[in-house]
């Protein structure tokens, strides 16, 4: 890719904080969750959890934005689209996603549901369970797309997640246009295998016409293709798009495009403490790769990279500045 | 490929016998052995070593004939050539080999080194010391290439660790040349990371010139070409020669040839028991594939469930009848 935009990237996703509390168990069952699960709640639940939760930590969250603040870690230059509500959290979300340098210009919405929360309860075993309520996010319209950033930006990336609601599909399709008239890339990922479940024919839809860069990991791919092995989705996936990304965990990852195919392994990690944002930082190290002139190789190295940096410790954005974490690695 | 031909495959490698004995540790101090490496011996010293081990297992070996007994155990129609000596342990050798339906007749030289043999050193610990001498093995020559073995068979199979001799090399070439003129196939197993690295140049000329279908694993592939990633090592091979089938050991395999790339996970496997044979079933398994009409990501599943199933268990040929455990995975 020639870089001749003033942006790498512009990402597109839901808008999430999340507040993260320890609790005890007996709080799981009070308000009957299941302990490690991700669950989608209304705002009324979410009022009521958040008011019986202890003292939290707000740490601005997201796929795609995740994906975007490791890109900014790289050095990259990236935007973001997505929907905040003008209410605290949506500071929130906006505050942090600027301070790493990452433009962020949507506007905050003046009425309808508030700024979408993750409510993380961290029981004492170190377990997860995830309360997401999508708010103003998950409003995000064609209304919300600006083209003039779609437009500068090499890759326009998108996070299957929106991919529920009609309003988000119609967004999607609109920025997929506006990018490819202005002769740029479509990513997409395809998120969660079942998100892919529920969209299968469109995401299949979506990939064959308007995606040249694909992210999924193994299990959103053998979904999407409904098979049983890795290597068959690999072969039904090539020649679909001009790249697709494919993350196996510790397995590495395996890259192809066109006649090139690149079997990438996993970087190692001392210890592995919450898996949270892999697929999400592997994407930011890829994109980085391709819109800086790197190969394919280099580009999934890089990801690979900044996917081991992110489950070294809790929280799914960097902690360490990426940019030199590759630099030390890759020279 | 084409079954037109008589055989499948006819291997041509070490006709080595194993000969397994329980140890103590300060057997192997008192005969200087490092635990757990293989090292090759002298006759006398092999006389010494086994005049003073406990009572032994004798059992068939030998990388190339381990793997035409995996194609026998999966219904394929094999052949070996390979030189022993008239004697005991070679009259050994011939039994095993020919009961389990393998066509042996290379003539057993009278005179020179007595049969090869391993003496495998088993410490209370499980480890394995091995002693190789290669004795008649080594003396393989052009004069033992039985032509009409080879014009009978779809593929004949090399084994690397023969190339450590000039007399075997000139066996080599005759080989494959007397397959290519009569419309065959050639395929090598590298064999050794150390054999690779003794040899380098002359076995890159080979597999140039000479080969169809490369065997590797990990370590002799990445030696070959002198690189330190699995990914540039795959790039570096692709084109050179019609197949490259490389195995990763837990990460299964990768099988390139010309377009097409597979990226094959390993079988499932309970415990690991004995790692040696892996990579001599993985190549039964797949030649299995390739000469009886399947494609090559099938073909590589089979060399998959071919080397679960020798790792499972002590020994470097099938204990299970391995067409009956394709059958039951692969249907």
């Amino acid at each position: 890719m020639t870089n001749t935009a003033e942006l790498d990237v512009t990402g597109i996703g839901h808008a999430i904080v999340d507040v993260i509390a320890q609790a005890k168990d007996g709080f799981l069952a009070l308000h009957q969750m299941d302990k490690g699960a991700m669950m989608l709640i209304e705002e009324d639940r979410a009022e009521s959890i958040y008011g019986d939760m202890g003292p939290g930590v707000e740490a601005s969250g997201g796929s795609a934005a995740n994906t975007m603040a490791g890109l900014a870690s790289l050095g990259g230059k990236a935007a973001f689209i997505g929907k905040v509500r003008n209410d605290q959290l949506g500071d929130v979300f906006a505050h942090d996603i600027r301070s790493i340098g990452v433009t962020f210009d949507t506007e905050a919405a003046t009425d309808g549901a508030t700024t979408a929360r993750c409510l993380i309860l961290v029981t004492p075993d170190a377990q997860r369970t995830m309360n997401t309520f999508l708010g103003a996010a998950a409003e995000f319209s064609a209304d919300d797309v600006d083209e003039d950033l779609i437009k500068a930006a090499q890759v326009t990336y998108l996070e299957g997640y929106l991919w529920d609601r009609e309003a988000a599909k119609a967004a999607f399709l609109k920025a997929a246009k506006a990018a490819h008239a202005a002769g740029r890339k479509v990513a997409l990922t395809l998120s969660d295998a079942f998100c892919v479940d529920r969209h299968r024919d469109s995401f299949r839809d979506l990939v064959d016409g308007h995606v040249d860069i694909l992210f999924a990991n193994e299990d959103e791919i053998k979904s999407l293709y409904q098979t049983d092995t890795f290597d068959s989705a690999l072969q039904l996936v090539r020649g679909k798009c001009e790249v697709a990304a494919l993350t196996r965990s510790e397995k590495g990852s395996v890259i192809v495009a066109g006649d090139e195919v690149h079997v990438i392994d996993a970087e190692p990690v001392d210890k592995v403490i919450d898996t949270t944002g892999a697929g999400d930082q592997f994407a930011a190290g890829f994109l980085y790769g391709l819109t800086n002139g790197y190969g394919l190789a280099r580009a999934g190295r890089i990801g690979g990279i900044a996917a081991a940096e992110v489950i070294s410790h809790l929280g799914a954005r960097p902690e360490t500045p990426l940019q030199e974490l590759v630099k030390q690695k890759l020279g």
